[in-house]
């Protein structure tokens, strides 16, 4: 049966409502998901939550109430709680019908099978929770196996994120990692490594592809460092038909991926 | 010379103050965007703003400086300011060392020139300004004539969607429009409107596009209506990979007018 809790000051509603904070998503290894759709997505890919909380219209929905009764059967903690705390602990005026913490996956290099996909999204220095959680959509999209985030990017489990990935977090294995340690990682194995580049020849439409493929997106603002590019076994060039010289990071490395997916689609 | 401004309660700073403000935009006309760069973007377009604030950082740059002379040349508003305003006029800690207001363009169907370019951007029901600015970002880097909104869209001219823009708030053509106006215009003269939906058997890679093409973008979460998408002229399908069945609004638009230009360049 679900805990009642219908005061602002209850612990657990203090608990979830720090998740939106990295440092607490840090030290608990959590991170919130809200809303039936992208809870469902999890569920179906075998995640339930440690705390799910819910209102009385959550409550209602009969596949809500199949996964709260399933993450109670796990062990998970259900909170029956009031529209007005879910507003509190999702800081909106109309907050969804359920917010869920989930446990964070390890995210160490060496937990990647890269075997298991054929594509892999690389980002450096990417500062936008929301062009991350872009990018992991993207990557689900495209067939990819997940996404590795090199230096100092922002978290990955970040509410913003977690939203924009539209389930993908659940869906995509996501890595950290230092540059040369990526890069010893790399190169243990088989892997072409790709970054966009103003400074080539290769069209990105003409290029040879070769799997698997390694997609390295630059910093949205600054791009690849020179030396990063240096390390690429392949730049593409994205023509540029107006004034400006560069694309949203999200979209170059969608633009690309989808490229890559194409010219393989004859092999 | 420029106006000197110490104060917070000065009614420039005010009035710079409310342009981020929907209600306020429309009523004056005008639209904020900060930053050396968009500005002079803006400049090269010969755009030069009505207003123009900026902080010592600011009037020391030689580029600034420039554009300043020209606005007020122009008989536009110059205000050297204090770095604690300029942070109050942006609601930024660390604000950009200018902040500009510029007249809103006509968004009016008829002041398109449709003959301008090949390609052009629709989107229905947009309501994620930062999406906006985005997609003309892309619009622009695909040698696109401009973007129509039709129904209800967020404000094209958006702190946020001028930010995401980078600059193709100036170069990109916006208009705005009910659709049953938008079909009639588009239905006076030649073009192609090719929507991007599940319900096709036209694989985005081999489709017949047929210059000028209108890109039809879907509302980020529902997608196109059945009947906006019975009045394309093709439909055309990304294949989805993984567990999603979309991509983002300006993610699956940027991948099809890629496709697009590229499937022109042999014509």
């Amino acid at each position: 049966m679900p805990r009642e809790i219908t005061s602002f000051s209850n612990s657990t509603v203090k608990f979830l409502r720090s998740l939106r904070d990295k440092k607490a998503r840090r030290a608990e290894g959590l991170f919130l998901a809200e809303g039936l759709r992208i809870i469902t997505e999890a569920r179906d890919e075998g995640r339930l939550p440690e705390v799910i909380a819910f209102g009385p219209q959550g409550a209602a929905h009969p596949l809500a109430r199949e996964i709260i009764d399933a993450t109670e059967a796990a062990g998970g903690d259900a909170i029956l709680t009031t529209p007005d705390i879910l507003s509190k602990m999702s800081g909106k005026d109309n907050p969804q019908a359920l917010i869920a913490a989930y446990a964070q996956p390890d995210t160490a290099l060496s937990s990647l099978d890269r075997a298991k996909a054929d594509l892999w999204f690389v980002g450096e220095k990417l500062r936008d929770p929301g062009n991350i959680g872009t990018i992991l959509r993207t990557a689900d999209a495209v067939g990819a196996g997940g996404l590795i985030l090199v230096d100092d990017c922002a978290d990955p489990f970040a509410v913003e994120t977690v939203r924009a990935s539209m389930g993908a977090i659940f869906t995509q294995a996501i890595a950290q990692a230092r540059w040369d340690e990526f890069l010893g990682w790399l190169r243990s194995g088989p892997g072409q490594l790709v970054g966009t580049s103003l400074q080539t020849r290769h069209d990105y439409r003409d290029a040879p592809y070769a799997a698997p493929c390694f997609l390295l997106i630059g910093n949205e603002s600054q791009g690849l460092p020179a030396d990063y590019e240096a390390a690429c076994d392949l730049l593409v060039k994205i023509p540029m038909h107006g004034r400006a010289d560069s694309l949203n990071a999200a979209i170059a490395a969608a633009v690309t991926a989808f490229e890559v997916r194409s010219s393989w689609r004859n092999r």
